[in-house]
């Protein structure tokens, strides 16, 4: 089903190219004062062909909510919304009609449904991802109201890795550049990799980073809901996602006991632990620690060159180059795992 | 909530101190012979105390099935089961009364539910995957008779990495070692540093790689549910669980779109990709492959020393080295994601 | 939460107020052809404003579909879809602004919500119905193709019964009447019941019966989700609907066993009752006959006269008339439970 | 899927004739003492073979709790219970293996599982009940620490009717007699009609009204999820129920809106209605007032006489009398109508 979150819940529909995408915010608090303009602007963020290292792509995204909102604020009714496809270039895809272009989902939806729609890989298009940007949107200004934040970044590029701990870097500069990687050497760094895989006509993968802030203790659930499972979940559910970890992680494989236990002690007035080597979250609830984890993304399928494949009779084919699709999938990747971080928590807040 | 799943949807109570640990497993189909002394076996798979390398507890756990069966064949009607705590030690936890262990769900589930339940961790104790072991074992009875089959094991303890592929490995050895590695010379150098680690008083973490084989293409869901998502949050739901990969996982972030694209090809009379980078799975729907993943797992939090800690006041206190858990997780953790698995992939498979 | 439904699930959107109403409809089915001016044609049916029994109000409403549909067939994928709401008239209810108007959702709302949106009832709005017409419409679409039909007709309103059992009335004359009741000279005398009624600044009850015809054997479920449940739910969830039965219902409380059981013969070369006091569905499940039932509605509460009531400060005040409602919801309602009946009997098909 | 409810849910499992029935209650707040006698008497008053009027069989139903408390208290975790079924009587059903009994779900379970389970109707069976009943204790302990109680009775059996208003009953008295009719003359009437009923081989179905008192005005939910929505699904779950209503009900269909709208006054400091045609609710959220409803219970089907039927093979069959089942559900039915609205209601409190 195409619905994502129990008591702040996204129902999507849209596919790259019919006429809209949208979806539908239900769960949404009454009585919130929710700024468009703001989250215009995080639509505007996951928007190819904003730079020289994203492709030439140009999509007007005007997103417009019809229902669940009066004089400003949201009435707790469910808030619709839709977002015109204004080029729909379906004709650019004639030449997809029966072919499976290697590594995408066009055997798999085959498989599943009997169908064909070689129209940009319905549902599995990125364009999806445009109700997800949205309803984050919403939910993060109801976050923002109990002071918790969520702020994500690019911390690999290939093998451009920057391995500052988040609490060291100025995460004001996110968005100076357009990898979106708050430490400037390495921003310029991955910035000459994404041109050269682009001149390349090639594809490279990537990490992206997110710290949630501010989350009081006690949201989450201990047993199969647990907070970091539908951290896991909403994070593996984005197109090219590979990997997620939280806390320490893979690393803490390799690790003992007492080498990352994290002691409590009485800072102030109130409990706090000493360190933070379980990313904020003990048995599936938070312990009111920054809630930190990374998702790994393997370089997108659609090359920017000529790919020998099989159409739908078995027959060899080719998958011609477009040209149109981004190199690197990481700076369009952070607002949505932003916008997926903050439906995941907001859900979790109404639930407790 | 205590619930897994949607079509086979598993239900699951009890402490690790109360009268009893079960479930209810609701959707299996009707029909289906069902060979309960595998279930019991795979029960004792995860108890603890088996070897020199875990610990002394001999935990007698039997499950007795009380409805959903005739004749030793499934109803279709719900399928309750109870597993009795036989020895339930409460009094070794008087000590823990008013202590929030680090890094344990003590803290957390005061926030949460404003109650101290200290005997030994409520639902967030290891007794609670009983259940789980219980219900996977019935879904995978389900899944063998289409041929599909899951096989985890140990690729990683401390420092000790098992990184030859799975398709180079004998999966029939990893019930031939305490420690669950196919690799014979591997699971010596991991005895070693478990017994190591046992002496030191202290634990470690690692990793469990799990492989479903025989899954046909089409199951699984595009959008939010896609089925590396839903096995993410069914591996991140289990205890110590850090981190969760498929596929070409993290490493995929390092790699360019020409190297890792799995390109289709018409093997005999049916497609066929190449590669499996993608972990047979594409736009989230099964491509026919094998589905293979990694589980990362912290080292557990309970030592086998004494640790500084704070009490519910915020008094400084010391928990107590008990001696009786498991130095290192992963030998119990190997059937549990089993598990996991193939309750996953079989409630996709009812969902399809 | 506002969606109906498991595995075929409407969630709508939408205040008569506001832009538009609309909604997504998730688990239709791939590659069922569907005529969208059928659609359109039971859009038209729950319109109000279309002769003299019913008022004025003359809503353009055109369904406009943005996803899920390519070359005229379902693709699997959602169905979104917008209705925009042509003429908003919201000053027409600035008079209600700080009123509870009596029997209506006003002052439950403002309890829930805490919030006051005065501009025709927000979500309990008739036009709410708009989205469950069309969700319905396709339903339909997908159960004819099952040979499963839906038809529905006023059989009282008022104290004009009609007692006639629907085998022995002409189903296909429904339509011929703006009361929509098969039987000629019972309509007329509902015709000139609702005359007299809006005459006279009042409004009227009355029962809708709906028969599924057509249904296998097999579908629904035993306990807590009997298909009779699912339909009473959807039945219901109706503005207005203050009853519900099936089968024999309330009369068969005043029935003794030996008159009512259904006795299995062998009629030609199957199983089949001789009688259908069940209603069609034994235990929750289906049974093969024809599933019937009939919804009670209460008058509504918009009066065409002036009415005594409080404002939000608990002072008096008075609604005014405003002679745009319906003196009878039946007609109306006809198409709606049909709506509710399909989309119910949908999704219990698709589960089984 | 066997579970009822959302954030209160009971998942419930067990035959009539396997070794235990029982469920796990999901939701249960912490902290909440649980008196567990009063729940073991709630399970006590659904027994069958109380008194002359019903059945000898005497089953000795001890509820047993596993999980979920400490100290008397509720944990917040799941509530597991079982009761074990003492007197299996399995063989007392041979003769029923391959007979499908009239106005039975015997066949439809057939058509639905392919499976025939002859032991006294598989899951449903009366038995099932048992778990509603526990459950809803625990419900109706919740609901009390707030003030809301829930109170059923027998309002007809047969043709004798009781129509006296709920308010003008003395509900204290509805233990007082075997019936459970809190007007002793009716009962006694009643109590001659189902003890002529028994003698006569036969079985006769009534009608429970219950009430609702206390529950604040704001729970429940405007659209599809009507407060009276859900109950009437939970009511129309029971076994051999066949209608539903509540406020005015059937009746208001006959009505004139000018008679049965609820004028809004303000007595002494807060807003209340004048009449409760409503029934407690409006718009699918509760008003504040009380909420009735009626549920109607047709005759069961099992005879205490032989009944011709057919056998799996379309073969002419006989059901022999057993002399074991009520003459009248009536009485059983008043303690599981107030399990279902228990739960009912304090699921839509916790949504709240």
């Amino acid at each position: 089903m195409n619905s994502f979150g129990n008591r702040f819940r996204l129902t999507s529909f849209g596919e790259s190219h019919g006429a809209a995408v949208g979806g539908i915010i239900d769960g949404m608090e009454p009585g919130i004062a929710i700024d468009l303009d703001a989250v215009q602007r995080e639509l505007d963020r996951r928007r190819p062909g904003q730079s020289a290292v994203t492709t030439a792509r140009n999509e007007k995204d005007r997103v417009e909510v019809l229902s669940g909102m009066f004089e400003g604020k949201t009435t707790g009714t469910p808030i619709g919304f839709i977002v015109r496809n204004a080029d729909q270039h379906s004709n650019d895809y004639d030449n997809l009609r029966d072919v499976f272009r290697p590594s995408h989902a066009d055997y798999t939806y085959m498989a599943k449904y009997g169908i064909r729609d070689h129209r940009g890989g319905g549902r599995s298009s990125a364009r999806e991802t445009i109700s997800r940007v949205v309803a984050g949107a919403f939910a993060r200004q109801a976050l923002a109201l109990r002071g918790i934040t969520v702020t994500a970044y690019a911390s690999q590029i290939g093998n451009i890795v920057l391995d500052t701990p988040y609490q060291d870097l100025d995460l004001s500069l996110v968005e100076s550049n357009v990898v979106r990687c708050p430490d400037l050497a390495t921003a310029e760094r991955m910035i000459e990799l994404v041109k050269q895989v682009k001149a390349d006509g090639d594809t490279i993968g990537g990490v992206v980073t997110c710290v949630v802030q501010g989350v009081p203790a006690g949201i989450g659930d201990p047993v199969f809901d647990k907070l970091h499972a539908r951290l896991a979940s909403a994070m593996m559910s984005i197109n090219a996602a590979k990997g997620f970890e939280y806390g320490m992680g893979f690393a803490g494989a390799a690790r003992r006991g007492t080498e990352v236990i994290d002691i409590w002690s009485t800072a102030a007035d109130h409990i706090k632990a000493l360190s933070n080597y379980s990313g904020g979250i003990q048995g599936g609830i938070s312990n009111g620690e920054d809630i930190y984890m990374r998702v790994a993304f393997k370089p997108v399928a659609t090359l920017l060159r000529d790919v020998q494949t099989v159409d739908i009779h078995g027959n060899p084919a080719v998958v011609r180059a477009k040209g149109r699709h981004d190199p690197c999938v990481i700076p369009r990747a952070v607002p949505i795992v932003e916008a997926m971080a903050a439906m995941t928590i907001y859900d979790a807040y109404l639930l407790t």
